[in-house]
Formats: C-alpha cells, structure tokens, sequence
C-alpha cells in the first residue's frame, strides 16, 4: 500500500519545471521530510532501453502510436521500479512530467486523441494516479524565448512553426485541467521564481495537508 | 483505402501454424493470387529493436504490462510498415500470431485482463482486424507432446506446470472464439496434416469469398 504522496510537474518548455522542482526538493527535505525527484526513465535499464529505441529510431520512420506505447512502457517501469517503492517507503516522490504530457503531447497537440492515449496511460499506470499535479502555465511565446534566449534574435520561421505545436500543448494542457480540478493546481510560470515558488510550495502545502504533520511548513 | 485481405493464424504451442501456413501460401500462390506471409516484428528494425528489448531484459524484473505496451508497440510498427502496405497493394496477407495472441496470452493467461490488453491492441492496430482468423485448436498436452517428441517421454513436473499455463492459453481462445464467431473458425489441429490443411483452406475459400474470383478454387 501507498503511504507516501505522488507530485508530478508539468507544462511547456521553459515554463520552469527544473527550477521548481530543485527548490521543492530543498524545501520538503529542509522540513524533514523524505523526498525523491525523479523524471523519466529514471535511470531504470529497461526504460532507458526503451528511450534508446525511441531516440534511436528518429531517423527512420516510427509511427506515432508506435511511440506513444513506448513512451507508456517506460513509464510502467519507471513507476513499477522506481516511483511506486519510493511511495511504499512514505517518501514524497516529485516527478518530472507524467501522463499529462503523454494527453498534452501526444494526445492532443500530435493528434492521436486524448483519450486513446489516456487508455493506454491508464494500463501504464493503473492507479497510481498523482495526488498533486502542478501545471508551470507559460505563453509559449514566452517559454520559447526562455529556452533560446542566448540567440538573442526575434522568432524565426522555423520558431514559429514549433510556436504552433507549442500553442496546441498549451491548448491540451488547459483541457485536462479543466477535467481535473482537483489534482491539478495552475501556477502563473512567467512570474518570477521566487513568486512562482511560494505558489508551487502553497500547493503543495495544501495538497498534502493530510500528510504532512500538523506543525511542518515548508 | 485496404484492397486485400488479412487472414491471422493463431493457436498454442503445437498446434502446427507454421506447417498450415506455409500450405496456405502454396494453394493461394498456385492460384494465382499475391500472397505475403509473415509474423511480427517481421524484419521491421523498429518492431526487432523492440523484440530486442523484451529479449534482453529477461534477466531483470520487466513488469508484464510494459512486456504487454512493448509487445503492442512492435505490432503497431510491423503493421504501419509492412502488413498495410501489402494490403493497399491488393495482397492476401497471411499473419503467424497477432491480436489474439496477446489477448489468450498475456490478457488471460498472465492475468493482465482481456479488455485491458484489448484497449492497447486497439490503439496498435486502429482499424485494421483481421478478415479471416483460424484458431488451431488443439489439447495442450497433445501440442506440448509434438513440441517435445524427440525426448520420447512423458510429461515431467515443469512440463505439467507449463500444462497448466497452457490450459489457460486455450481457455483464452475459446472465451475469444465465443465472443467473434463471424471472424474466427476454429479448426481442430489435431487431424492429420490434409485434414488440417482441407478445413483451412474451406474456411479461407468461404472467409475469402467475395474477394477471390468465382472460379478461383484454393
């Protein structure tokens, strides 16, 4: 059985999430409470096999169902292997992405359904569903900008093609959060970091209320 | 849009697939209709490398629904890429093993569920099912019995252990069988060779029927 809690952060590229997730950790260990970061595949030999065909393939021709279903491979055994012991040994386990970037991703912004994915997500994971799910929400425009900011140089074509894609992750991530809003707390990603941290560290306060011990703050 | 015909070929250890198929081919070669043979991953590097993953990882402790997400996932590619375009192409192509497989095998007899490895297999194979599909059915211990003949002996205690398990194999098929009876035939695999080949042959003639010209004759 579970007794520890499951976060995964998500969102687009340069929304943040490495950021958040070094100042979570030190902020939950500083508490005294166990936690483990991790992202997929997590260092697990299978799973990284797994990514090296993925990465290994680029070249030729996989079809997109084809990766979807090994990107849910490696995720069972990321969870199976890594994720569901850390949660058996009451650990806060915080997670670099997770099924809602397979629905965002693959579902939506590549078009193979959001539900057909979450199918076979749902057979990856079975119920080990996260408990807080924090969404780093940034313009794409923005995050885009993050991630090339040393080019110094306005978007260019080719950017903007990928501005659309990153406007349909957008777009995807929005729909799951409006499906669940209960697991999914959205943070304003272009504010700075210290405002986009005391946001994330409000949420996951209250998310795992239950867990934590009545006197800690982290 | 498909213009041939997809005929998969399923049943135990035993129970002569490869014998069958290799009859199929002659009869409808010699009838002068394209006929491709195959089994997955079928040559494709993406669907071997992904073989290669399940192989290799024996040794260590793959979870079998990420066997079961990579099993889908090497199917999905040996269809995009070599059964699809053989059927647009107008072939009869003739498949050792596909859905059912998974569906007797990991969904039943490992336990994983038959609609659960159902949904994935819908996401790897879309639409495209099988027209036509003969189930060689055969007593487990008989097939295992074929399968070991050159040790001339009985069934020892792990050969009984594997009985069990393919007990539960055919108990798959059969609840598959009772489910799509317009799709499946079943075929009693432990006639003699011609009797085999004899009640193939009728149900692909009869499966086949509006797809072969009046006078074909198999």
């Amino acid at each position: 059985m579970k007794s520890g809690r499951f976060i995964t952060i998500e969102g687009g590229e340069g929304a943040g999430k490495t950021t958040l997730i070094q100042e979570l950790e030190r902020r939950i260990m500083a508490a005294g409470i166990a936690v483990v970061t991790t992202r997929e595949p997590g260092g697990i030999a299978i799973a990284e096999q797994i990514r090296g065909v993925i990465l290994d393939s680029r070249h030729t021709s996989m079809d997109g169902r084809t990766e979807a279903l090994l990107y849910a491979a490696a995720r069972r055994q990321h969870l199976v292997e890594k994720v569901i012991p850390a949660l058996k040994q009451g650990f806060v386990v915080i997670c670099d992405r997770f099924i809602d970037s397979s629905l965002a991703y693959q579902g939506y912004a590549r078009g193979l359904g959001m539900e057909a994915v979450w199918e076979i997500n749902r057979f990856a994971i079975g119920d080990t569903m996260p408990d807080l799910t924090i969404w780093m929400d940034i313009e794409p425009e923005e995050g885009l900008k993050r991630i090339h900011k040393d080019d110094c140089r306005e978007l260019n074509r080719l950017d903007l093609e990928g501005l659309k894609f990153h406007e349909k992750v957008r777009s995807g991530y929005e729909q799951i959060y409006r499906q669940y809003p209960n697991r999914i707390v959205r943070i304003d990603a272009s504010a700075e970091p210290d405002a986009v941290a005391r946001q994330a560290i409000a949420a996951v306060e209250h998310g795992l209320k239950g867990f934590f011990a009545e006197n800690v703050k982290l």
